[in-house]
């Protein structure tokens, strides 16, 4: 390769995303990983098993659990094999939760998109998430650190915890923001969280830093949630499109409503309650809905937390040493607002 | 208490069951456990989790599978608290198992059972028997022992495995002994080892008697399950009652039935592909497999295989110390296979 043709490679990838950019740093650490996915996904008895989690693991997405793993390990200098397994640990427990949360929602029926309930069976989608998470138990337990099985057994727990909390809360209009927050950290934080603690724990970072990579996680992926939440209605100037308003017309409460409520008054409880508790919904409910959201400007003040933890997350990074992937991290909490800004 | 009520007491002990025996040996150990159980499964943020594991927990059941650990661990001296901990780690898979197959087979609508999947829904026994996976996980976290934790990893996925095996191979005639045994394996078998194996290895025993409990627990599972699907024909003897038949009904291949296909001529094989491939059964049908069965006399070589498998179990017990509790579990083998004599 000559000399411009180098420069040209920088500049392409400076173009890229930040989680982009980290991918092509650690280009390495991603391909062992994939490789060690595709191998324990295998299963020598039950070929439904690949043909399952293929179908998800195939379909990519962005990985950014295991690449916050695989980051903090490197961040923290590690430079033993098992960040590897801890990254493949991370994505099969989401993909995990992806299978059992298709069945749970069965909104993929809804949405028209060909998931694994809609393409088998919910049988196989309850089955084939409970092999991966043994597969994942057995990646964890391989890397020899009680600390690593702590916590993600504890980040397990949250997460099935939310899970459940989020069926009984979710059209409930008592839900209140505290509750909000339990059911963010089970569906997307506490995996988040661990998955950029393990990273620091496996490479042997002190106490202060990995408590810091927690907090980092953590409000990462709460501000993660708020985003998707609150693109679920359009985002803060609520424009409405053809992949928006799916949370309302499921009932499911989210800040943007939770907030609405608290300030509802009689009629427009009255709303709520027809259209989220009861389910009882009609044409012009979600254009309704809409305008509640933006007289008490709720979504701009969803938009306003979700700015918070990300700020948050970034002052968590002032206590990781200066490092090309911290700024990377930086830049990557900023990204996940910028969807909504 | 007098002395003649304690002969009272030695004379209706005698008269108990070898795991009823067990039982009360260890009752404080099945107390401990009972209490933790309650404890772990309760959820500071989700209400619906108690309320669903409590349907199952105290339902009751004979708890075999916790007692097998309580049992091995004190069998090889153990003096420590952890072997509560891991009987409690096995009780909760167990249930989280329990819970998933509800969803799985749907046969307790079926059956008029009230199950969870039918007092609540489907959402709440996948979500709570993840919560009570991730609970298990915890539990066995905290033995602090990397080689139980390897074991039960271990388990898990050949119990997954083996569940996701049974649903492409339970109606596939094609289906040969072989994989019956690996679908037995996964969904009684593995569980029975990793119960017997951890109670040795948490007491610190050497390697040839931790073997030993090992393939105790395969065999005495193995033996276990055969029977049940005997059973579910009526036993060798073939008397039909109201709870039997379910697994013919469900289209579900069981040794008895491998066997007859094994031997069917034409005429029979199209029997077979009808009823189970295809799933088309009338009227008569059950009594014309029942026939079959008994004129092959598959029902009575069934038997047989579950009383070796039995002996096997009883012959892996003489590489363990003389001890009343080995006494009882040689029993017990005995018992598991009495159902059938």
């Amino acid at each position: 390769m000559s000399r411009r043709g180098d420069e040209k490679t920088v500049n392409r990838v400076d173009k890229l995303k930040p989680h982009e950019q980290l991918a092509a740093m650690l280009a390495d650490d991603m391909a062992a990983m994939n490789a060690l996915i595709r191998e324990r996904m295998a299963s020598e008895h039950a070929p439904r098993i690949p043909e399952v989690t293929a179908h998800l693991v195939d379909a990519g997405g962005k990985r950014i659990r295991p690449l916050l793993t695989l980051a903090t390990a490197r961040l923290c200098g590690y430079g033993g094999p098992y960040h590897v397994h801890l990254a493949a640990t991370v994505e099969f427990i989401h993909t995990a939760t992806l299978l059992h949360d298709d069945v749970v929602d069965e909104s993929a029926r809804r949405r028209g998109k060909p998931t694994a309930n809609l393409l088998w069976d919910n049988k196989s989608s309850v089955l084939v998430g409970d092999y991966l998470f043994s597969r994942s138990f057995q990646l964890m337990v391989e890397t020899g650190s009680l600390r690593v099985l702590d916590i993600l057994a504890n980040a397990s727990a949250t997460i099935a915890e939310g899970e459940v909390l989020q069926l009984t809360a979710a059209s409930d209009l008592a839900t209140d923001e505290a509750t909000y927050l339990q059911v963010v950290r089970g569906k997307t934080a506490a995996l988040f969280s661990a998955a950029t603690e393990v990273g620091g724990v496996i490479a042997g970072a002190d106490e202060a830093i990995t408590k810091a990579l927690y907090d980092f996680g953590d409000a990462l992926g709460i501000s993660f949630q708020i985003v998707d939440d609150l693109l679920d209605y359009g985002g803060a100037t609520a424009s409405l499109g053809k992949n928006t308003g799916d949370d309302f017309r499921e009932r499911k409460l989210t800040l943007p409503v939770i907030k609405a409520v608290a300030r509802a008054d009689a009629e427009e409880l009255a709303f709520w309650e027809r259209t989220i508790e009861k389910g009882k919904q009609q044409d012009g409910d979600l254009d309704h809905a809409m305008a509640l959201l933006n007289n008490y400007g709720t979504l701009e003040e969803t938009r306003q937390e979700a700015l918070a933890w990300a700020e948050k997350a970034k002052q968590a990074l002032s206590a990781l040493p200066d490092h090309k992937i911290r700024d990377l991290l930086s830049g990557l909490s900023d990204f996940v607002v910028s969807r909504v800004v």
